[in-house]
């Protein structure tokens, strides 16, 4: 297997864009991360997108895409694992480079969500969950959510006021990324006091319903050119876990989390102490919590102790969504992994401005779809 | 890259399976390739779905099926395609194999049609063509594929009786094929005094709403044991046009098939006269007309006179849809494309009974999304 590297990079701003569609985000993100690159075709074009059909109408995607930018005839196809789709696009990527079959592969993760009305996104986001033994039975995504949330105070004793650091440090980070859907900041306060949506998630648990694209271009070392930057992916894995909640041995741990991470570590030859920053799937507090410990930052029931203790904030020990991650940055869902890859990506080019994390040389990425029924992981190295 | 080869093959029969799910079809086909290739695990599953999302509610199919099969924590994404979804997962597979990421990998094609009321299908075709161009103005996929086979009647004189041998042929060889839909024959007359759908379309142009799930395990040579009957993948190569027909400089060039054959023929070495078989994307007969151009074996306008010379006959120069095809033995989206690289399996291991294509040591498979946007083209030889 070859070395793999992004050399280029692209992203949308997030937030409501009533006037863009998936062509238009998506083609967006695309010629961006082309002309970081300094490259005009690739040799494949992935798409990470998770509700195109429920929400817009729309599969074939990756076709959709390859024609609003101009890539015809290349060789494109969607890649789906629903919130992680835009990890596993870029995983899809990665392997068909390292493999040789390509010098040069664009993925791209989008997704738009406003299109649709509050019923019908809620809907959209439960075919991630088992149909027939969850979602049809009425439990929403953040029904499932609190459920975890709920036993997991049970479990460890601590009040939701203790998941604060993740939402605070998220809205912190995400002030200076202008590409970021909430720039406002967030007290421990206005966490705890926040409107309920299924207790004991409140609204400032949980990421935002919006829409988005990012883009990378990988490819194989012989297509270095001067001007790139090169960010090399040390280690990328998959991993699944049971699809309804209620099957797994242990709620509490996300066995497919923990499975990519340790496949990701062993393929880079790390381990968690290695990671300069933490790209999380921060899409309920709940779930970053789960995400440090899966990938062994903390022990099981101990991530709110390293939150307490300030190690996820830029000058912490473990910087956790450091451009806003899907709390505060937002959480277009299947393009989510694919901004986290760009996010980590211009941290180790040094380019995340007023965000970046001094001295970074190696981050985790980790893309998490359904409650932890599938994990990508990527760690990226310069 | 390495050598890949198909070792195990499964399918469910094709029709209206309103006892069974996504899950249990695609963990039916899943357990039969595994149990043909004597193996209990793989390194990835890779599902070729379409439209999971709009009529099962169901996103996370790779998940989903990970952990029906028993997979579990195997990689697992799904890959989309529009109606090429089955094809596109055969390829993901063999790159990961070709590249030396995995040693086996199970590709499994899954569609669940008649769970949705008839508009909810029709709606759901009509995502893999442009949304916001086509499908929103009230156009159905069918209707799309009528102005095709209007504008190719038009340029050629031909009438729509002259389409009769390729509904013909998919019937007559499904009588003898278990697992198809459509078991009885067939005449020219049934042909031309059908009922229309969108004419020139008729219902008998066009393959049947349903259900189904095939499977395919590919590994590299050091997997291979004495009991295999190893089916070499030859070719692989997927290639895209405009999503939208009308933006096309002539709509009666599949360039998507023509590029994505190329890539194929280039790849094995081979080209359209070293075929024994084809396996073709009959879903409408103007596809089938148009692919075996687009494939070379007949030049623009003149797919008709093949036809009428009896060459896709099973005795002739190139025998279409051996096993009944997406016409007869039904076409359920996102499974077809895995369902030709089986039944070209089983005609290369000799195991097609009385569709038994004598002597047959290569066969073309070429599955097809939107109206020509994407193609997938696979070459098998043994």
């Amino acid at each position: 297997m070859r070395d793999v590297f992004i050399v280029g990079i692209g992203q949308t701003a997030v937030g409501e864009h009533w006037d863009r569609g998936l062509r238009e985000l998506g083609a967006a993100a695309i010629r961006d991360a082309l002309a970081d690159a300094g490259m005009e075709r690739v040799d494949a074009l992935y798409v990470g997108n998770m509700m195109g059909g429920c929400l817009n109408g729309q599969e074939n995607v990756a076709t959709l895409l390859a024609d609003a930018a101009g890539l015809l005839p290349v060789e494109a196809w969607k890649v789906e694992a629903a919130c992680a789709s835009g990890g596993a696009a870029v995983r899809a990527a990665a392997l068909a480079v390292a493999g040789g079959a390509h010098e040069a592969v664009l993925a791209v993760g989008v997704e738009k969500m406003t299109d649709g009305v509050p019923d019908t996104v809620t809907a959209g986001l439960a075919t991630a969950a088992d149909q027939d033994y969850e979602a049809s039975h009425g439990f929403s995504f953040v029904a499932l959510s609190a459920l975890l949330m709920r036993r997991y105070m049970h479990e460890t004793g601590r009040e939701r006021g203790a998941f604060a650091p993740f939402a605070v440090t998220a809205h912190r980070n995400a002030q200076t990324n202008p590409r970021a859907m909430f720039r406002e900041p967030l007290s421990a306060e206005d966490f705890s006091s926040c409107a309920m949506v299924a207790s004991p998630i409140g609204i400032l648990d949980a990421a935002p319903v919006c829409d988005g694209a990012a883009a990378v271009v990988v490819c194989a070392q012989s297509m270095l050119r001067p001007h790139h930057k090169p960010v090399r992916i040390a280690g990328s894995a998959v991993a699944t876990d049971t699809i309804g909640l209620a099957e797994r041995a242990d709620i509490l741990t996300l066995g497919a989390a923990a499975h990519s991470a340790a496949k990701a570590y062993q393929a880079a030859g790390r381990g968690p102490k290695d990671m300069d920053l933490f790209e999380a799937h921060d899409a309920f507090t709940i779930i970053t919590a789960l995400s440090l410990e899966a990938c062994g930052f903390a022990r099981r029931g101990e991530a709110l102790d390293l939150a307490a203790k300030g190690c996820v904030a830029p000058e912490g020990c473990i910087p956790l969504s450091t451009l806003g991650g899907l709390k505060a940055r937002g959480h277009p869902v299947g393009a989510s992994g694919t901004y986290q890859i760009v996010e980590a990506a211009l941290q180790l080019r040094g380019e995340a401005g007023p965000n970046q994390i001094k001295g970074a040389r190696r981050a985790l990425a980790q893309s998490i779809g359904g409650h932890g029924s599938v994990a990508v992981t990527h760690i990226l190295e310069v």
